[in-house]
């Protein structure tokens, strides 16, 4: 499907979800799905729907919706997750534990390849088979891979330190779990942050106005 | 501070970040600072800075700046984190321990009050001093302390079973770790749902185009 076109920041922002929804659809063995039932699932209008998805190219046919595979498809194309980037998780405290363990990184463009600590007590032991090595690791590592991502979920005092390091061989994503802001610091490079207390205080302010209409 | 007029979702999702920047000017003894000055350290503009905070009534004074300890109070104030609502974490793996252990409940509007996991090993482990104890006790819990809010850190398969309890004994809110989409199931209940593959996909996708771009 031809998309040369650049797609805006605010749709790309929306095809996670958009790829989420229709890989539960597919499990449900559904096999085309119309634009206001899509909606409906989503809570997004039927005309945003189609209107994002036109971007993309002819998926949708007048009265007989998505075709769910091949939409699934071609958005996963389009977010890079049949690509198998080497990515290092940099971290292996709950946090980065969890990351590893949750994560479905194959099937989003990822492979987990190396995981650094710099806990002695850490070192050796093995996340879904990897062995935990020490952060002295990393460079020589490096050198070898060429990892193109770091995960870091380590203290935001350590990431100026760990991310300095890891940009000098070469790392060009992060997926930064720490709250420090590594792209006040580098340029050139891309950093997805994710800021688990901004979306607690989200939660603090929602409560705060239901209770408010509620009383 | 007088602010009555409803804010807009747009402003209401940008105060968590800055309530953090603010946070972290306070820290190293900044007194003032220019909307311009914010602006550059925020990736925002300055106009979009004097919008949003002018939603809340009259902090910026031309040619002063804003009074950082003021309107990092007051953006704390709307939030609601100066509430303290009762919180349960239901899920003690990886994920919760690091929720537990990692986030500043208390000056984030919550007091962590109880957790829960059915894994009878972890039943009387303490994190941050707080008891596991087994999910069979969150209706005994409930009804004599009403919590407000839960933090679920468990798996999709769980999730149904274990909203729809929390629900029926009076819950209102969920801040959801799980994939389970708990809005289509519910309605007056507020949901903030931290999708951390989402972020992965939108990161996969940054990462394919940043090396399109070098080749």
């Amino acid at each position: 499907m031809a998309h040369d076109k650049p797609i805006s920041r605010a749709v790309i922002k929306r095809l996670p979800r958009y790829y989420r929804f229709l890989g539960e659809l597919l499990k449900s063995d559904i096999v085309r799905i119309s634009s206001r039932e899509l909606s409906a699932r989503m809570g997004l209008t039927a005309s945003q729907i189609r209107q994002d998805l036109n971007c993309f190219g002819g998926f949708g046919q007048q009265g007989y919706g998505y075709n769910i595979q091949e939409l699934h498809e071609e958005i996963g194309h389009i977010l890079g997750l049949d690509q198998r980037m080497d990515a290092i998780l940099i971290g292996a405290g709950n946090l980065g534990r969890a990351v590893a363990n949750h994560m479905d990184f194959d099937n989003r463009g990822f492979r987990l390849s190396a995981i650094f600590d710099e806990n002695p007590q850490l070192i050796g032991q093995r996340i879904k088979n990897i062995p935990i090595e020490h952060t002295d690791k990393m460079e020589s590592f490096c050198k070898i891979h060429h990892p193109m991502v770091a995960i870091l979920c380590i203290p935001k005092t350590a990431t100026k330190a760990i991310s300095d390091r890891l940009i000098a061989l070469g790392v060009k994503g992060f997926w930064n779990f720490s709250h420090y802001d590594l792209l006040n610091q580098h340029s050139g490079i891309i950093v997805e942050n994710v800021h688990m207390s901004d979306s607690l205080m989200t939660l603090s302010y929602e409560i705060k106005e239901l209770l408010k209409e509620e009383s």
